[in-house]
């Protein structure tokens, strides 16, 4: 693809990602090619300076994602001529060769990671790093904003099912690698089915309130024959949508129509903790005691935890999940610590980094809870943990620009997630703002 | 590329856009197959019940890209077999010849919008229009949010120049999307390359803190190297970042690099507005009269409106542009109003919405000041305007499935948001929270 000669065309998809980058990393190329710094040996480290909004834990998303992307960070004849409108030559004949040579390190994907936790470590020239910062920020700050969210979620949920469903919010790309991120953070099933194609995630879902008012004729409404047909195409398992008019009055024609087998009913508007009370009620006296209830409407953490005491079955989340429920970026950053072999930092005001390349170890206590997150610099050994459990984060992702074979896949990192959960002290998993679950402590 | 055969892979970019939607509009569609309510005439439109918070405002944005995924929005093979997992042969051979044939009329790209601005109205058959439900507000959504947030700071910057620079803070394919709302509400330029490619938005981008820290040696940081490295590669027209040690010294030490005739410094942290008047009296008395200070970092629509009094020259907007500066998504709906002619609308509670295919003008005094928001149902003849001037708001966006020619493009959008923004009552660019700028009205 990336060698194709065509017209420029916004409806085409570029499979080169080596576009998908702010133009100042190119003109630092340039520059840097000007003086010969570029073939400095660099590390670059990716970490967040704070968890948002008073967030006690994150989670890393996206590096399967990003791992893929970096694959296709290549310029073809397509990508140079857009770059050489700004670029001399001298840097466009480097970048026609160019492919990402170096190594990196990071978390794996679906580890917690606290304020200074260096998820990821990308080590090469200068050249061949700096070229990857805005992809790495972008694919990271999203997929992790939004299993961050995701992942109180499902603590919230305490085991019940939960469905995103949040496409229509969210840009039409970032729609599947919010419900990849999501999935990753333990969520059960997703609307998006760009998302079952490429990530292999469970699809689900089955009717909108546009199906109960298409039955509508000029003598009125007929939601009786809309769950006629529903149930008839879709099997008596389906979930009935029963608020496009009368709640009671749906459940009653939803059960009377499908049955006491009726797979589910669904409530996507009003006070949702009083009508699933009064709906349990009214489907056990149907006898439709197994069918289940599925709420919906303007969810988030703290609204599906105050449901926990109430009969709900599932939770269908949308905007406020692919939005990462007010936190909409992780807020990381991708910052210049070591240049052959000397420490580098930025003094300015407020975004002080500590220079060096960097490792990670996660202390715990013999019963599993995490009590620490170590961060040292890679030059000295690991520091003594002092009796407590270690284990070391940072795991090989890249060999000379290989990508390492048998990687974590979404599997591993949704597991990953479970267990990081579990490990957390009991205020760690708390919804309202506070202090970071553990402390990092920088061992120099 | 949708006729391809092949292996499901993550990275491949899939040109068709049919997956870009939810499971449950293809059960919809299965369920109105089997029962021939699937033919029925219908209208949806597209509306927003509120602005977010307490916006005065909203800009329609992502018309244009909406209309070329609606092109590539065709099932082939790949997303023939997807559905089939779920779906009866019936639907899937029906899937498998579709494309949308009906007729979409809506508001011009760049044009103000309001609560309950029928913003689309989507007409044809149920079955050809359900289908095209997630894909019109993902796309609207997205690029409203971001053209909205926009337009404040646009608005805020008081004719200055304003830089989209937000890639690393949201999806990768969200940033050109986002640079194309930012520069449609009137932002001069775009740090993001594949929005170069696909939009020609004007590019910028220098350097960042990397460039200066590589320029570091075992005896201590180089900043006049770096700079002088830059100016050499980039021209004395180059903007050269001075904030990475200490921005007295690097303010002196690159007009001692490159001249008075320096082009920009551009500083990222710290009192911007305290920064920005040291900065300029220091460039001034160094004779660098004509150069430019550039500021960025956290700048968001009430801290570029603060720095109105300061010499600042230009912003860099990032975060705050990319996450729609609170309200990441515009929260706009898509509703079937009419079946065969019927006005249908839900009647649960909050989310009431009023039947009927409807049309909408603008009322303006002589001056140009707009009054009024009118909706009226399109089977009705225009309400008498009562010796106002009057705007017909929609027009024909597609007929029997094609574009019209000759739509309005970026370049008219961009030109209609700012003459959009004049015409409001001033309360309207206030920005701090309060009412729509102007009243919507339904005559029914």
């Amino acid at each position: 693809m990336a060698n194709q000669t065509h017209a420029p065309d916004a409806t085409v998809a570029h499979t080169s990602t080596a576009l998908l980058t702010d133009q100042y990393e190119l003109t630092m190329l340039a520059a840097a090619l000007a003086d010969e710094s570029a073939q400095r040996t660099c590390t670059f480290e990716v970490f967040a300076r704070r968890l948002p909004n008073g967030r006690r834990y994150g989670v890393v998303a996206g590096t399967g994602r990003l791992l893929d992307a970096l694959a296709n960070f290549r310029f073809g004849a397509d990508e140079l001529n857009i770059v050489a409108k700004f670029l001399d030559d001298r840097t466009v004949a480097w970048l026609r060769d160019y492919r990402f040579g170096g190594d990196i390190d990071g978390y794996r994907e679906g580890d917690l990671y606290f304020p200074g936790s260096p998820i990821l470590s990308v080590r090469g020239t200068f050249a061949e790093c700096v070229l990857l910062e805005t992809l790495a920020l972008s694919i990271l700050n999203h997929d992790s904003a939004i299993a961050s969210a995701a992942a109180r979620m499902v603590s919230a949920a305490d085991g019940r099912a939960t469905i995103e469903m949040g496409s229509r919010r969210t840009h039409e790309q970032a729609a599947p690698a919010s419900s990849r991120a999501a999935y990753l953070a333990g969520f059960t099933a997703t609307s998006n089915l760009e998302a079952v194609r490429r990530y292999g995630i469970p699809g689900t879902g089955t009717s909108a309130h546009a199906f109960t008012l298409l039955h509508t004729d000029t003598d009125g409404p007929h939601e009786a024959d809309a769950f006629r047909t529903q149930v008839r195409a879709l099997g008596v398992g389906t979930t009935l949508l029963v608020d496009t008019y009368d709640i009671t009055e749906g459940v009653r024609i939803a059960v009377e129509v499908a049955g006491p087998k009726l797979g589910g009913v669904r409530i996507d508007s009003g006070d949702l903790g009083v009508l699933a009370r009064q709906v349990r009620k009214q489907l056990d006296e149907l006898g439709a005691t197994e069918t289940k209830i599925v709420l919906s409407g303007d969810l988030d953490e703290h609204a599906i935890a105050a449901l926990r005491v109430e009969p709900v079955d599932s939770y269908g989340v949308g905007t406020s999940l692919v939005t990462g429920s007010g936190a909409p970026t992780a807020g990381m950053v991708y910052k210049l610590v070591e240049v052959d072999g000397v420490p580098v930092a930025k003094r300015s005001s407020h975004k002080e980094s500590i220079g060096g390349t960097k490792r990670a170890s996660r202390l715990a206590r013999s019963t599993g809870t995490v009590v620490e997150e170590v961060v040292y610099l890679a030059k000295n050994p690991a520091p003594d943990p002092g009796g407590l459990q270690v284990r070391e984060l940072m795991i090989p992702l890249v060999r000379s620009g290989e990508k390492v074979p048998d990687l974590p896949d979404l599997a591993d990192a949704r597991a990953l997630v479970a267990q990081g959960l579990i490990s957390l002290p009991w205020e760690g998993l708390k919804l309202s703002n506070g202090e970071p679950a553990i402390p990092t402590t920088f061992v120099g």
